[in-house]
């Protein structure tokens, strides 16, 4: 501090680059809503003690989920409207035609798995027939991490809370796999496996144990070096050691626990089905700006808000930055795609980094960087969740629960840790790292929250 | 800062206390060697390069060792020297009749299970006529936890890199076991079913999967809440996924399992002989002033030092400070005791706090308090252990190797996370927390390090 000069600087800092030998505070400001005014005025339009307190109530139904894990089944015999002969994919509608490469790859995997085509040729033709109705995931209270495609013999996890479900596939592990939409002969047997063995295994080994409390689960992992996205191994290990023992006297058990072993993201489906099923809890809750879906489709970004139900407000997305594999690089690499981003609409993931920094190896960045992530969150969110605690930060909450207005006033973007696909059918993983939300789908929000308030303001 | 007056203070707050509205700097300083004027001359002896290369080429030398789980055995057929009626106890030297209740009460308790007498008058009996030989783990390329007793029929690990090896007993789990001095039925046929189903079939296993790098492991377990003495959940779950495959094709693996599942420190006992291992390395290299072990018996804190072989240098031990089960209080707990204490010796325990914010919430303190003990422990280290990261502080290496110079200059004494044992035989654990090495033990080492190096500057 030379000459007692201070300067605050609020915004570029082109301004206080000019400024030398002075004590320079840079404040993160920036102008709200991107200087969009139609969103400013959105922003004026939905506030007030009765939005406040329509998220707050919100917020309150998703935290007292307690999800549990159940068992495992086929998707036809638990899923709700499952189509007899359809698929479920990730992220919001999406016609075939407008389909990315691995979307495309994976529901064509999905459809030799099934025996409805015989092969690629006859299953894109079979496809873009529109013979084979295609829908999302979360129309279903169904999640599925990158293609997120789900055909009905294939076994789900059940994840429930009194008479609420919630489900979603088993992860099939890295490398080659259906999800990054690869479906060689490889993909479809081991799809085979876990119909026929790995998924009836588990479900048997779950019936003994009773249902396994979901949250204290990921609590522990949080503890471990997991955020329940990207990194899972405390999880997936703390899984593994529990239904090791009543594994150990199945049939089969030798061969799952061999899976298990080997799959370092076994868990992730898990906590993806209990995010859904707590986030569920709160799918309607008129007034609220709390954000209940981020999912992409590989093309574009989707989110849903309590306040208005189902209704899908999407942007372009773009693909993740972070770190590849040997041999790849930004060029191959697809739009963002994936429900696995319902774990950031609860609080972990992106917004849980804090409790990973040893996942900064893997996505890019630093320790610190990862602090900073997870506190750049509490920004654009309404609590900090009552389990999910972060040990590093003094064991706050995680930031939980995405407040529309938040984003747009802050200018703050959902921070999401993700996985990168080959953007061509069939290559399958070449990466992983972060991405943000594209801003656009919180101003529709705003604006589509401000208009149901008009509406009922004139009623 | 008011008026200019700055003030850099060092030592006692008394002074700085009556200077106000100032800022005040104040420097963690205290007079080296506790103010002891013959560990300041020690101090000015054991100096200059000769010193400084000894200790490099010592750490080098612990480093460089790469331990590997090899197998379980019973001890007698192992452990070198192990006498076929004789027993081993934790700690540095120590008569039967000197020893604390918890010690005597595990010594009473592997003569009863070994066979040589029938009840607990007979045993004591037996070990009060010195017809037993007792003596410490250390002396045997074995360390044991708490009490650290081990008898010729027990199972213990193999650890070992090339033709060097270490050796520790089986981890009984927590509540009423041997190491906390219990010795009741319950104790004595977990021991029998520890010795004749479950070192085995680990063994069998161990055999299968082929050896296990314990520093990848324990590596991998402080990325995810470990700090591999008092929380060992991570090392444990990943050990236990990873025999799982293995064990589940077992006769008795079902049951390994279980115990595997139930039992978070299983890991510990197999990280202890991976630190005693690397340590042992060390442990004679001359004019180096590294500590090579760091142990207690309950009445006793023993060191040894590379510089001058298996010389002891012993102190008494108060008990740690920590929090209590219900219905137990400092009035109750035992001194200290047991060999845990080479983990942090080679920088992990209290030394790798950083990486286990989550052990705050065992031992008292807070996730900050875990980061400033291992950036103490660094004040009195030689080096960063080239594997074990802390990802907390940026992915450094925990601070490895005490140097007995630096703790005597700095007065900053080693920090030990511990259990605490009631001090009657037979009650068993009744909490945890930390202990600090006397300094006594330093001052001996230092004195004792000067004499050598006048004995060889008058030969």
């Amino acid at each position: 501090m030379l000459g007692g000069l201070r300067v605050i600087a609020a915004g570029t800092s082109l301004i206080t680059a000019s400024v030398p030998a002075a004590d320079v505070v840079s404040l993160d400001w920036r102008p709200p809503a991107w200087g969009d005014q139609r969103a400013t005025r959105d922003l004026m339009q939905v506030t007030g003690p009765s939005v406040d307190e329509a998220n707050l109530r919100a917020m309150a139904l998703v935290h007292a989920v307690r999800p549990h894990l159940l068992g495992v089944r086929p998707a036809i015999d638990v899923i709700p409207d499952m189509p007899r002969k359809g698929l479920l994919h990730a992220g919001p509608p999406i016609a075939w035609e407008q389909m990315c490469g691995p979307m495309q790859g994976a529901l064509i995997g999905a459809t030799l798995f099934e025996g409805w085509a015989k092969d690629e040729p006859s299953a894109r033709a079979l496809l873009g027939s529109g013979e084979v109705p295609l829908g999302p995931c979360h129309d279903h209270s169904t999640v599925g991490p990158m293609a997120g495609v789900v055909s009905p013999s294939m076994s789900v996890f059940v994840v429930g809370d009194g008479d609420r479900f919630a489900f979603a596939t088993l992860n099939e592990g890295l490398g080659k796999v259906l999800r990054f939409g690869a479906f060689d002969d490889e993909v479809l047997e081991r799809l085979q496996w876990l119909r026929v063995v790995m998924g009836p295994t588990i479900d048997q080994a779950l019936q003994e144990t009773g249902p396994i409390d979901i949250t204290t689960l990921i609590a522990q992992a949080l503890s471990m070096g997991d955020e329940g996205h990207n990194r899972n191994l405390a999880a997936t290990s703390l899984l593994a050691r529990r239904l090791a023992p009543v594994l150990a006297q199945a049939p089969d058990g030798a061969s799952a626990l061999q899976f298990l072993a080997a799959n370092d993201h076994f868990a992730l489906n898990i906590s993806m089905a209990a995010a859904k099923l707590a986030l569920d809890a709160a799918a309607d809750v008129p007034g609220s700006s709390l954000v209940t879906v981020m999912c992409r489709n590989g093309v574009e970004f989707g989110i849903r808000v309590a306040g208005t139900g189902d209704r899908w407000f999407t942007a372009q997305v773009g693909p993740a930055t972070g770190l590849f594999f040997p041999g790849f690089g930004p060029e191959h690499a697809n739009p963002d795609l994936g429900d696995s981003s319902i774990t950031e609409t609860l609080g972990l993931g992106g917004f849980a980094m804090a409790a990973a920094p040893a996942i900064t190896r893997f996505v890019g960045g630093t320790a610190a960087d990862a602090i900073a992530t997870t506190q750049a969150m509490r920004r654009i969110t309404i609590a900090e969740h009552p389990v999910y605690q972060l040990p590093t930060l003094g064991f706050a909450g995680t930031p939980s629960g995405i407040d529309v207005r938040k984003v747009v006033e802050t200018g703050v973007l959902p921070v999401i840790n993700t996985g990168i696909a080959h953007k061509e059918a069939g290559v399958g993983q070449i990466g992983a790292g972060t991405v943000t939300a594209p801003s656009e789908v919180f101003v529709q929000a705003l604006a589509a929250l401000a208009q149901h308030d008009l509406d009922r303001g004139t009623r």
